[in-house]
């Protein structure tokens, strides 16, 4: 019934053949290195905390995936945890040639030479997560960085080379709480304005605008950072910068002044259990219904139990539900429709 | 918070001057008249089984609420009953211009003359329904019934009138119980066999057809009965076709040999309630992703609460959950992978 078997195992050993010399090449190797130190320390720092809340026997189950036309990936999930409901941390690594129209769709800006091109060649990795906590008081998180390669079309070698990162870092609460929130975005401030003071702003409003519910008019959650195409600093700087993004995900969310080992204990009734549910079904509206890589995925025939993990274990949808005004319901509801400046 | 607001006053008098008399006119009065028919018998059905379940206290709700570009709706809604979770009938009446790109999307093959016309008067009223049981041995029922009118392109009065209707009726069980599917089945294929002994292979197939969760290859249910753009018989004879239709809605699903009236006692384990929990995290995909009268919806910024609440009260996302082979939930599986002849 599934379209790709998961493998036994584990290590993506068909990457190796990509860690060549050129500039290139060893970019995209520092780039994998990156995203599976990130998915063995989320993972770690993720089991960790299980294990401080005595739920120690609840560790991340992985499955290695390969793509037909070239790469693969393996999806580490948790599920059922003490402290976590559902938690996910994928990378991917897939290459390949695409057709001329996933080109152009991929890169509207780029390739105005290569028009009439035939098979692109292309080599995308990336590293993406959701957790999703049991408690209503901790925040549901996201992250994912990512990292782009186009070649010269096959039957036009002058066009250029392309490559762009992209990604962010992004926080999904049911219940608003301001510490927790700047806390959250200064972490990420932090890591943008050791590159450029522009990045926090430009990638804050980013992540407003690309988060965005269109049929609720809401936002998912309250933001954090996101970006796409970008390329306009050399790509040792980008890659510098991406890495001390997906370094941050940890303390901007567990230890420190921290979200989650706070709240993972706050005390809560079943009316804050069925808010956080139904800002659940939110979360699966807009993964569903407009989140690029998820839509992308679905019509593309990639793995769909990686593709789709980033749904919770459980949502809710009450018909005309409306909080009333003045609660910590509507408060949280307010600033998913007026996206606010939390630092 | 909302974009439209519900009223007070409920029936549909926005409507009061499509009453006129010419054949146009009187099938849109007769459309209209059926689908408020249809929402008052399945609302009184539904309520009197909760009625009889001791759960009398729970009745549907009603909003009203009305298009600015011309007509209105009335949703009702009843939501934690004893034997429904959530059950919803809308009715809606919408009419005025539409641009050429919706005319010529919403009938590819009309209108070659009318290539080049400009806005074009339409009239469009439907029923639609999802009941959502909480025993997860009593299936989901949802069904449609819709009736669509659109006159000469205001700037080529030559081009014909076009009318059709659309709908159909659908199940979608958490577990196969072969006689309740067959006695559904059975039912739809009486009201069908009546008018057309094609109709009901033809309409059968194309349920199956357009109810699939491309990216799981899965159904979502068991199928029913399933048309659109029918207006290969002559305007009565369809209208007594889609009024039977909507008839055996109530002896389908409720009492006679009866699925809901059986089920909705039938004891069951945490288990099986997870496994129709599951399901139910399907629905919501076809829902988001595929099915056409939601995703027109939500982009066209229909009243999102009526268009969403066909959603389930809970639903449930478990990775890489496969039902062990010869199992009920794998049967259940098998059924929406391959669907079967039931009758």
């Amino acid at each position: 019934m599934e379209r790709e078997t998961p493998e036994a195992a584990p290590p993506l050993t068909f990457l190796r053949g990509e860690e060549a010399s050129s500039g290139s090449s060893s970019a995209r190797a520092r780039f994998e290195r990156l995203i599976r130190r990130v998915q063995a320390e989320v993972c770690a720092a993720l089991e960790a905390v299980e294990e401080g809340s005595g739920g120690g026997g609840v560790v991340f189950r992985e499955d290695a995936w390969t793509r037909p036309g070239g790469g693969g990936g393996i999806s580490r999930v948790l599920q059922g945890g003490r402290v976590f409901e559902k938690a996910a941390v994928n990378v991917s690594v897939v290459y390949g040639v695409m057709p001329p129209d996933a080109y152009r769709a991929a890169r509207p800006d780029a390739a105005a030479g290569a028009e009439k091109a035939g098979p692109v060649p292309f080599f995308a990795a990336g590293v993406s997560s959701v957790i999703h906590p049991n408690n209503p008081f901790a925040p549901t998180l996201h992250f994912n960085y990512r990292y782009f390669e186009t070649e010269a079309p096959q039957d036009a070698p002058g066009a250029p080379r392309q490559w762009w990162f992209g990604g962010g870092t992004d926080l999904t609460p049911s219940y608003i709480i301001e510490e927790d929130i700047k806390h959250f975005h200064s972490v990420q401030k932090q890591a943008c304005d050791k590159f450029d003071p522009t990045f926090y702003p430009r990638f804050k409003k980013w992540c407003d605008d690309y988060f965005h519910v269109k049929h609720r008019g809401e936002r998912r959650g309250v933001g954090g950072i996101f970006f796409d195409d970008l390329s306009d600093h050399d790509q040792e700087t980008l890659l510098d910068f991406v890495t001390d993004c997906a370094a941050s995900v940890i303390p901007a969310y567990i230890p420190m002044d921290p979200i989650i080992e706070c709240r993972k204990d706050t005390p809560f009734t079943e009316d804050h259990r069925a808010w956080q549910q139904l800002r659940r079904g939110r979360y699966v509206e807009f993964n569903l219904v407009y989140d690029r890589g998820t839509t992308f995925g679905l019509k593309t025939g990639g793995r769909i139990e990686s593709i789709l993990v980033s749904l919770p274990l459980t949502a809710r949808w009450e018909y005309d539900h409306k909080p009333q005004e003045g609660t910590e319901e509507w408060k949280l509801l307010d600033v998913c429709i007026n996206p606010k400046e939390w630092i």
